[in-house]
C-alpha cells in the first residue's frame, strides 16, 4: 500500500451516531420505561421458539441495514423480551428499574472501560474502593478488602479458593494434588454454585459434605459437627482443613447472605440479606453481596466483601503481568487493583450502585428494603384471609413461598393423590399467565413438595394493588382447576 | 402492621425517570460521543489519587441528592474517567466507539435480564445462537457449541476445565486428586489467564509447561514434542493426558487467537484474529474470541466457541437446579442454556454485537478490520521514515511494537548503557501524554527487551492524520531525551 494514498473514510460520524443514540434513547424510554413498567400493559409477549425466530429475522448477513431497519429490530427486541422492570415480574431475585441505577449504567457503557488499573479506569478504582468500603462497614467491618466480581457464583468460587490458599498457599504453585482432602461443609439448600464451584475448582463435588437443616433451611449445628466428625475419621483424613460454608436457604425463606470461615468458629447467622438489617456483627472472613437483586442495581452487581487485610486477593489471584502492571509507572502502582482477581479486564460494576446509593441516600435505599419487607408481609397477610393460598411456610425475608389450592382441591388435603394434584397446578398457572402476559411468578418443587410458586417482593415499583392483583389473578387463572 | 393501613408511596416516577434519563443521556452525547471522540478534545484528564478523591466527593451518606447534584456527579465522572473512544487512546485491546454496540448495550442495560432461561431472555437465548454459529462459521465449523463468558481469561478457563472434563469426567465428582497429574503445554507468550487459571482450577501453575517460542512469539513445535516427552517421563507420568494450549505472543506481535485440543493432534496456526482472515481451517477443539476488542463491540463481549456436538458444555458445568430448570415447563427446556456455564445470572452479551453486525453486515466489519490492518501498516511505514523510531520487529497484526529513541540516544546503539537508558523513556514520556492527556500508548518490558512502546490499532475512527499525530507527538513529548 503506498503511503500516499487516502485510507478509507473513517468509520466515525458524530452526528449520524447522536442520530442513531437518541433514536434508540427515545425507544428504550417509550418501551421500557413508560409501558415496560405499566401494570396496565403485559408484562411479556409470549411467542414460541420458532415463531419468534422468524419474527426477528436473527440472521447475520453480509449487507448492512438502514437505520430505520435498525431502530424497528430494536422495538422487536424489546417487544418479545420479558420485562424484568413490571410490578408483575415476580419471577427472579431480580426485579424493578432504578433510574438513577441506570443512568449509571449508560454512563459505564459509554465509557467502556475496564477496572484493572488506575491508568484507564482512575473514577472507577477509586469509587470501587468507596463502595466496598461502605458495604463492609454494614457487615460491621471496619476495614478489609473486597471486589465487584462477575456474579453471586463466581463470588462464592472466589471466597472457596481464597479459603484453600490462605490455608495452604502451596496450593496456587502445586495444585489441589499436593493437598490433603478438603472438605467444604453447606447444606442441601445452599446456592448450587457451591456444587458448580468444587467441580470448578478441581476440588470434586464429592468435596461438598450436606449437612442437615432444619425445616426452615436453617443449617443444623449438631449436624455441622458430625459431618466434620464424619470427614475426619475419613482416611486420609479430612480434618487437616475445613471449609466451611454456612449459608441460608436458597429455596425457602429465609434467603440470606452466604459466608465462610477458614479459620473462624462458625456460628448460626441471623438473617443479613438487606441495607436495613445487616447490623449483625458475627465471625465470617467473607460475605458474597449482590445488589443487583434487592437494591435494583442491575446486573451485574456482585461485591465479595473480605475482612483480610493481608492483601490475601492479590497474593491468591495475582500474576503480575508484565504488559499491564509495570512497576515502574509514575503512580502508586496499588492502585492498579486488577491482579485481585483472575479476570483480566474487568467491568465497571461500582457506578450504577454508587450513582443510586448517592441519590437516594442510605436512608432512601433503607426505606425501599423495608417497604419491600412490608409488602410481603402484607401479602402474606391477604393470602391467609383466602380460601385457596396455602404458605409452604411463614417467610422471614422478602421471598414467599405458596401453593394456590384450585377449586376441585379444597377441602380435599386427605386425598390420597392431593399433593400429586397439587404438585401440577403450577405449571399450568405459570403457562396461563406467561401467555396472557399478565404476570410472571417462579414456581418449583422441593424434596418432597411438589410444585410450589416462589414469589419475590423486591420492586421498589410495587404497591398494595399489585399484590391484590397477583391474587385475583392466580384466583381468575385457577378457577377452573 | 394494619393490611388497611397503605404501605408507602411507591418508588417510581416515570415523569421522573425520564426526565433524569433524558439530561444523563445528554451528557453522555456531549461529553462522550462528540467531545469524548474528538481529536481535539483531551484523551484524559489527569489527577493524583488525592485530588481526585476530593474533586470526586466520593463518599455515600445516609442523605439522598438532588437531580442537580447528581448530573454534576455524571458529568464528573465522565470528565475525570479516561476516553477509550478517543483516537488518540492506543492503550489497550480495545478502543472506539460504535454507536450500534453502544444502542444495543442501552436496550441491554434497560431491559436487564439475565441469559439462564427462555422464560425470562427468550429473545436473547435465541440471539445467542444465532451469534455464536455466525462466529463459529467464521473459524469454520458448521456444527458445535459455544456461550459468551465474562471475559477471555474465564473463556480460557473454561476450555482448560473442558478439556479435563472431556477427558476425565470423573474430575467433576473426585476432583484433581483422582486424576493423574496433568500438564498444561503453552508458550511464555501465552495470555497471562492460563497461569491464573492452572492456580483457580486446582491444577497448579506448576502444570502449566512453557514452551519454547521464537523470536515472533510463536511456539517451537520441536520444544512441544520435547516438554511432552520431558512430562511423560515424570514420575508419576503425566503422559496419560495433555491438554495443549497452543497460542501467540501476547506482548509481541502477532497476537493471535488462542485454541487447545485435547485430543486433536496440534499444528502450527496461521494468524486468526479478525473477521477479515479467519478463513482457515484448524483441528482446535476451541477458540476464545473478544469481539469486544477489534470489533468493538463493548465490554464485555466473550465468545468461547466449540467444536463439540455432545453437549460438553452443559455435562461439565451442569447441576441441574430445580428452582431455576424446572423439567415439567411448558417450552422445550433445551433453550434453558444456564446449566452451561458456571455462573448463575449471566449477562446478555450477544445484543450489542448482533445489533452492530446487523448495521454493519458482515462486509462492514471486514472493511473495519482491513482498515485498523491498513493503518498499522502505515504507521510501521512512517516510523521507517523517521530518525526516532526503531521497531521491536515487524508487526503481522495492529499490534506495533516501538522504542522511541530520544535525540541524546540516536547513534549510540554501540554504548554499554544504551538499553539501560532506552528503558527509561517509555515511561518517562507516557507520563507526559498522560499528565497532558494527549494520547495514551501502553508500554512495557519484554524478557532482556527494555520497555517499549506496545500500540493497538483498534479504533474504527482512526485515520493516517491520527498515526501522524502520535508520530509527531512522541518526537515533541521526547525531543529534550
Amino acid at each position: 500500500m503506498a503511503d500516499s494514498t487516502p485510507l478509507l473514510s473513517p468509520d466515525w460520524d458524530p452526528a449520524a451516531a447522536e442520530a442513531l443514540l437518541r433514536d434508540v434513547f427515545g425507544i428504550v424510554v417509550d418501551e421500557v420505561v413508560w409501558k415496560g413498567t405499566s401494570a396496565s400493559e403485559k408484562v411479556c409477549e409470549w411467542k414460541e421458539p420458532e415463531e419468534l425466530r422468524q419474527l426477528l429475522d436473527l440472521e447475520l448477513r453480509s449487507q448492512g441495514e438502514s437505520k430505520e431497519q435498525i431502530l424497528a429490530r430494536c422495538r422487536a427486541v424489546i417487544r418479545y423480551s420479558v420485562k424484568t422492570c413490571h410490578p408483575h415480574f415476580f419471577n427472579q431475585l431480580f426485579s424493578g428499574l432504578d433510574p438513577h441505577a441506570l443512568a449509571g449504567r449508560i454512563v459505564t457503557e459509554s465509557l467502556n472501560t475496564s477496572q484493572y488499573t488506575y491508568e484507564i479506569a482512575p473514577v472507577f478504582v477509586l469509587m470501587e474502593e468507596e463502595v466496598l468500603t461502605k458495604l463492609r462497614a454494614l457487615v460491621g467491618w471496619s476495614s478489609g478488602d473486597g471486589v465487584f466480581c462477575p456474579g453471586g457464583s463466581i463470588s462464592n468460587m472466589y471466597a472457596v479458593n481464597l479459603a484453600r490458599y490462605q490455608r495452604y498457599p502451596d496450593c496456587k504453585q502445586r495444585g489441589v494434588r499436593a493437598l490433603p482432602p478438603l472438605a467444604l461443609f453447606t447444606t442441601k439448600e445452599c446456592h448450587y454454585s457451591f456444587k458448580k464451584g468444587a467441580a470448578f475448582l478441581g476440588l470434586g463435588t464429592d468435596s461438598v459434605r450436606v449437612v442437615e437443616a432444619d425445616e426452615r433451611g436453617k443449617m443444623i449445628p449438631e449436624d455441622l459437627e458430625r459431618q466434620i466428625s464424619l470427614a475426619e475419621a475419613e482416611p486420609p483424613s479430612r480434618s487437616d482443613f475445613c471449609i466451611r460454608v454456612l449459608c441460608r436457604s436458597w429455596s425457602l425463606p429465609p434467603l440470606g447472605l452466604l459466608f465462610w470461615g477458614p479459620s473462624t468458629p462458625w456460628k448460626q447467622l441471623p438473617t443479613c440479606a438487606s441495607v436495613a438489617d445487616c447490623g449483625c456483627t458475627w465471625t465470617a472472613d467473607s460475605v458474597a453481596w449482590n445488589p443487583h437483586k434487592l437494591l435494583v442495581a442491575g446486573l451485574q452487581c456482585s461485591a465479595l466483601l473480605l475482612r483480610d487485610t493481608t492483601n490475601l486477593l492479590k497474593r491468591c489471584h495475582g500474576s503480575q503481568a508484565s504488559y499491564l502492571f509495570q512497576q515502574d509507572k509514575f503512580y502508586d502502582v496499588a492502585l492498579d487493583t486488577g491482579d485481585k482477581v483472575v479476570q483480566c479486564g474487568r467491568r465497571v460494576d461500582c457506578l450504577k450502585l454508587w450513582l443510586m446509593w448517592k441519590a437516594q441516600g442510605g436512608q432512601g435505599l433503607e426505606r425501599r428494603v423495608n417497604q419491600a419487607f412490608a409488602l410481603a408481609r402484607y401479602l402474606v397477610e391477604e393470602m391467609k384471609k383466602r380460601e385457596g393460598f396455602e404458605l409452604v411456610m411463614e417467610p422471614e425475608f422478602v421471598n414467599v413461598c405458596f401453593w394456590f389450592v384450585p377449586p376441585s382441591l379444597r377441602g380435599k388435603q386427605e386425598s390420597l393423590d392431593y399433593s400429586e394434584r397439587l404438585a401440577k397446578v403450577a405449571p399450568v398457572l405459570k403457562e396461563r399467565m406467561v401467555k396472557e402476559g399478565s404476570m410472571m411468578i417462579s414456581y418449583q418443587p422441593h424434596g418432597t413438595r411438589g410444585n410450589f410458586f416462589r414469589l419475590i417482593v423486591a420492586n421498589p415499583a410495587l404497591t398494595q394493588a399489585d399484590m391484590d392483583f397477583l391474587l385475583n389473578e392466580l384466583e381468575r387463572l385457577g378457577q377452573d382447576l
